[in-house]
């Protein structure tokens, strides 16, 4: 196509004509921007155009919808007060179609250079150096300052932008710029007034555990005294790294299985969809398709949320919303061949912007590649010892965040038997607090001397939109239940109910793993010809623990999305935020997944979303210390009567001829690991898999 | 050694030996042999030996334990009905040691002759062809008997041994003496008396659905008429297999990072363990040690049922025992080269015995391969960009079982952060009955015109024999539990408790995912230095859904075990199986995990096993049909405070050199797929992981 697809992400030029546009509109006024990126056309609009594509009568002629850029800016006039503004841009028109003054109560979400310039402001800050002064540090010892969001304001606040510190030291004596601060935490949290650019207070943190006060300066002299290092960067670690782990390389001679083209158009195994890259969500996933059905209009990370459980004022701030507060855009990894990902890669970049407005490149964002994961399926038949074995390739599609300690890896999942999974993995630095020696906390665990890890909770939400063989689903909550025994219809008493329950209005609903319960998405005009059933696709919500927090906690309310596992609710446009639109500093949940329920919306037969939280309660192990090796969590989107059988059935059960025998002798010498004998050797032909 | 090691199964040698002392005991005597396998040392006599071997302590003098042979046979004398028997033998001192007439009451487990006796039984049975003859079969088909044991025994029943087969029809006309039978599934179920070798009753089975009677003979003529074939081996697919999967390797140029020395000790990544194989529970783990320190005494898996909820009967007598009711040692599959597992693979034979009690090996019954799993930590420091990442290495120990139409995976999964993971994977074929045309049943899923998948469940147990840096350990249940807010201890609601439970009496427990319930397996006498607490692993156990049958059903006296998700008991000699000694048409488990947990013994800090119960509620999909792609589920054993950071540090952050980049090209043409660049090329040292 001569134009971009509607799904691809804004380019540069696309991006500076909407700066330019922007600036036109606000003459005398100093615009600082935040993020810049694609517009999604409107549902109704796109599908026209998606139902054209699918059917291959698109043309040049074809009707396309606008290329839209929404703008998030700061925009500075006489009163000096920044007043933030969104506004929509119609980049081939060069003209602004919508625009928003964000009302004072809500804040937008933060930029790396408000961390740099908070960052700036504390060394500058003479209050904030003369209590750091205080706190005689160990010779050679300089101060490290981790910019965070400020939490949820206390109803005491004014509804100002602040920003808090996490503040830490790091023993300038390694000489090394990456020797772990995060060992050494001093107990004070500074405050800067956005607006002032000042430094406004500093909060004291109690140092001390069980039994000690919950609040004000209760550390001794030497802070770090007792505190010891923690290194995980290869040459600062004592031991140096382990040698005995040999090469494990995977090699795909004939490239990969997938094919990208028309910018971000993946096809592989059957599968088709789209990738985009915003700077909120990060990798999202568009119009999947799967042998030429449609499956999912829009698959996305929603939300998340990382409360802290120190019951010590000012940790109840320790929250972060780390989509919609801000950075995923600039927090996302430009990942490395041969780091990230085996095998043959494909990288797509993203285009961000900076306070200025203009529009750059930032690399290998999302990366995609082909991975095996065991057996897919397997039969052997036991009078004849024919086997027939099929392996389980996968397609992954992988973005990986850096928030400040902690780091985030997700992986969108596509399976040969037409499912799909989507998994977090969690890693980084655990956060910690300076503790006095020798004591223990019932909120957290002493990972290092001095450092007390927080418990913690990680509680995600995926957006899911439905299009199940079209828009109109419907969801069915089904469970398998225990019977009585009755002579008539149970007589002997292994007879179970699997029980359907039709969800017509909007609302949360929650795991229940004893009752098998699992939610079927489906398209009730398609039933399935030969199990007589609507055609689907199920859910099996990862019964995790939900928000622990107080339900009149600020927590808590800042979260609502966190009540339940499972919202089903009506489509509405630009309804993409389980945590509501503004995340940052918020006191409730506003415009979130709850406010959608809680419409009470006709869901049967509708334009739907499926809204499906999940979390992680952490309380830290000393083996998660210094960074700490991933905590894996998924959920699965799988078939359910969508189609005639397995729908792995014709892949290939071919030998891997590729493999190796080894007799598994000793370890000893330098090469005395094997002796190998490729798979014609074995005596095997390679065609099939089969005795 | 000179001597084979305590832990390392019989050889042939042995095994034979083991055969001529039983012989010898038992003049004028016809014995048919059933199993021969290591009866594993006393615990007390291994441990001393294990102790001097970890201290580098063992000589050719050391006192090891007896190499004891465990043989299941039956005995025939002049009275011709087989009395069923159970000897212990010296294999060095050539003599019996222990020796026991098993009662009446309970049955030795199957074995692959009595399968083969049944099916000629079947076909020599004029009652059983006379049955055939009247379904008047489609031309050209074939009967095929799929003989399945007998399941619980109702009390009307005499306590005979018995055989039930599941009769289907195979089309002779496609020339393949694999095409599948299973979707022409014959509505009756032949019973053998095994001691008569007799066919002494043919059940009729409903073939109606949702309000037809669930008994009798209710099927129309032609009941194969509305079946369709539904072929899985590739030959017969009718439209081939895919063309568009290219090859993906797993290449390990310099070998794999394990050793095999010492018939089956195995040493990789820290890790040290030994496996074994016998005919009850395939692959067992033992002497688990990380970093020279023992972790776990012993692992395998111990039982399971699977109970299927058709209410129809005889439907309630389809309940199997995989483990306990026999086959495992000759329904281990024989793995093969480069189809079971990618990359260098060290495979394990076993050996079991023939009728006539002679030793035979049975090859690649186990396999142990090395595989990539992702990332396994990372983090980025922002200020300076640089990033360190390290993959996720696992070691796998694999074996896979066929039982009749059903396949199980399992997978010992050892990572570098100290942690083991228990996967099973469930494949095969679903079990079908016949079904009229057009009809549904709400205890099945109709997958195949005519074939009725019906409801069930898959049962696992875990047994794992804890010694977490010695013998005496403790079980703590750990749960994360909301506080009311309070103004002295939680002013702001965003402090949880964490309640630690000690397990003081053995006893069974169930998952509380709603509590973030976990299992920690502690040695209180052992103190983390760091965190102050003791060390320990921990259990999260799968919060799935327990059996459903009505507890006075058979199929639920039958499993006990499947009561709890957690079993916590005091280690008793040779106290190996959940569901008992004896599970093949048991009327109630006897000597099983609950009997274990009713004994209420002190399991403070005594030497303890903990049992971990999860299962599937299969309720079968059309994508299910004709081989299921697996169903995955896995349970893990993680170090809780155990090290003293995370162990995996230490795992070179190396890049991958072999990755190649893809520009993602379409995939049109011969080999266009991509133009890869190495890793160097892209212009990064092979050193590390960052930018």
């Amino acid at each position: 196509m001569a134009f971009p697809h509607p799904l691809s992400g804004l380019s540069v030029e696309e991006t500076n004509i909407a700066r330019e546009v922007v600036l036109a509109s606000l003459p005398n006024t100093v615009v600082d921007f935040r993020t810049t990126s694609l517009q999604e056309p409107a549902k109704a609009d796109l599908i026209k155009f998606l139902d054209l594509e699918h059917a291959g009568k698109l043309t040049a002629d074809s009707p396309r919808p606008p290329r839209l850029a929404r703008v998030h800016y700061d925009a500075v006039d006489g009163s000096k007060v920044p007043k933030y503004m969104e506004s929509v841009v119609d980049v081939e028109k060069k003209e602004r179609v919508e625009h928003e003054l964000v009302s004072t109560e809500s804040h937008p979400s933060l930029t790396v250079h408000e961390f740099e310039t908070f960052v700036e402001i504390c060394n500058a800050s003479p209050l904030f150096q003369a209590r750091i002064k205080d706190l005689k540090l160990p010779e050679g010892f300089e101060i490290v300052v981790e910019p965070w969001p400020y939490g949820g304001l206390d109803k005491a606040d004014e509804n100002r932008r602040y920003f808090q510190g996490l503040i830490f030291a790091v023993d300038a004596k390694t000489k090394n710029p990456d020797s772990n601060f995060y060992p050494f935490p001093l107990p004070i949290i500074p405050i800067m007034d956005w607006v002032k650019r000042t430094i406004i207070s500093i909060e004291e943190l109690a140092t001390g555990g069980n039994g000690d006060p919950l609040s004000g300066k209760t550390h001794a002299a030497g802070v770090l005294d007792h505190c010891h290092a923690a290194e995980y960067v290869p040459e600062l670690l004592p031991g140096g790294t382990r040698t005995d782990l040999r090469e494990l390389n995977v090699v795909q001679p004939n490239g990969p299985s997938f094919s990208v083209t028309d910018d971000n158009l993946i096809e592989w195994q059957k599968w088709r969809f789209r990738v985009t890259f915003n700077p909120r969500e990060g990798a999202v996933l568009h119009d999947i398709c799967y042998d030429g059905r449609s499956i999912l209009y829009r698959l996305g990370i929603s939300e998340m949320t990382v409360p802290y459980a120190d019951p010590r004022p000012p940790f109840h701030r320790k929250q972060a919303f780390d989509f919609g507060d801000g950075g995923i855009g600039n927090c996302t990894n430009n990942l490395e061949l041969g780091c990230d990902c085996l095998g043959v890669i494909k990288y797509f970049d993203g285009v961000i912007v900076g306070p200025d407005g203009y529009g750059h490149k930032t690399p290998n964002v999302i990366c995609l590649h082909e991975q095996d994961n065991g057996l897919n399926w397997k039969h052997t038949n036991w009078r004849t010892g024919r086997a027939v074995a099929s392996r389980r390739r996968e397609l992954v599609v992988q973005f990986i965040i850096t928030l400040a300690n902690y780091e985030y890896i997700f992986n969108y999942k596509f399976d040969q038997a037409a499912g799909i999974t989507v998994e977090a993995r969690a890693t980084g630095i655990v956060s910690v607090v300076n503790i006095d020696e020798g004591k223990k906390a019932s909120w957290g665990n002493v990972v290092s001397p001095g450092a007390l890890a927080q418990n913690h909770q990680h509680i995600f939400c995926v957006r899911i939109d439905p299009a199940i063989d079209g828009h109109a689903n419907t969801v069915i909550q089904q469970e398998s239940l225990p019977l009585l025994m009755d002579s008539r219809t149970n007589p002997k008493g292994n007879f179970y109910e699997v029980r359907d329950t039709t969800i017509t209005t909007s609302v949360g609903l929650d795991a229940a793993p004893q009752n098998n319960r699992c939610f079927k998405i489906q398209n009730l005009d398609k039933i399935n010809p030969i199990s007589g059933k609507p055609i689907g696709y199920k859910i099996v919500p990862p019964p995790t623990q939900k928000l622990l927090a107080h339900p009149n906690s600020i927590q808590a309310k800042r979260a609502l999305f966190a009540q339940h596992h499972m919202w089903i609710t009506k489509y509405k446009e630009n309804e993409l935020y389980a945590g509501g639109r503004y995340t940052l500093q918020s006191t409730i949940e506003k415009d979130g997944v709850h406010d959608a329920a809680a419409r009470n919306d006709d869901v049967l037969q509708e334009d739907i979303v499926v809204w499906n939280v999940f979390g992680l309660t952490h309380n830290p192990r000393i083996e998660d210390w210094p960074v700490m090796p991933v905590e894996i969590i998924q959920m699965n989107i799988t078939p359910a009567d969508f189609f005639a059988g397995n729908p792995a059935l014709d892949v290939p059960s071919s030998r891997n001829l590729s493999s190796k025998l080894t007799t598994g002798r000793s370890l000893n010498g330098t090469n005395g690991a094997t002796t190998t004998t490729n798979g014609d050797a074995n005596g095997t032909n390679g065609d099939n898999c089969c005795s």
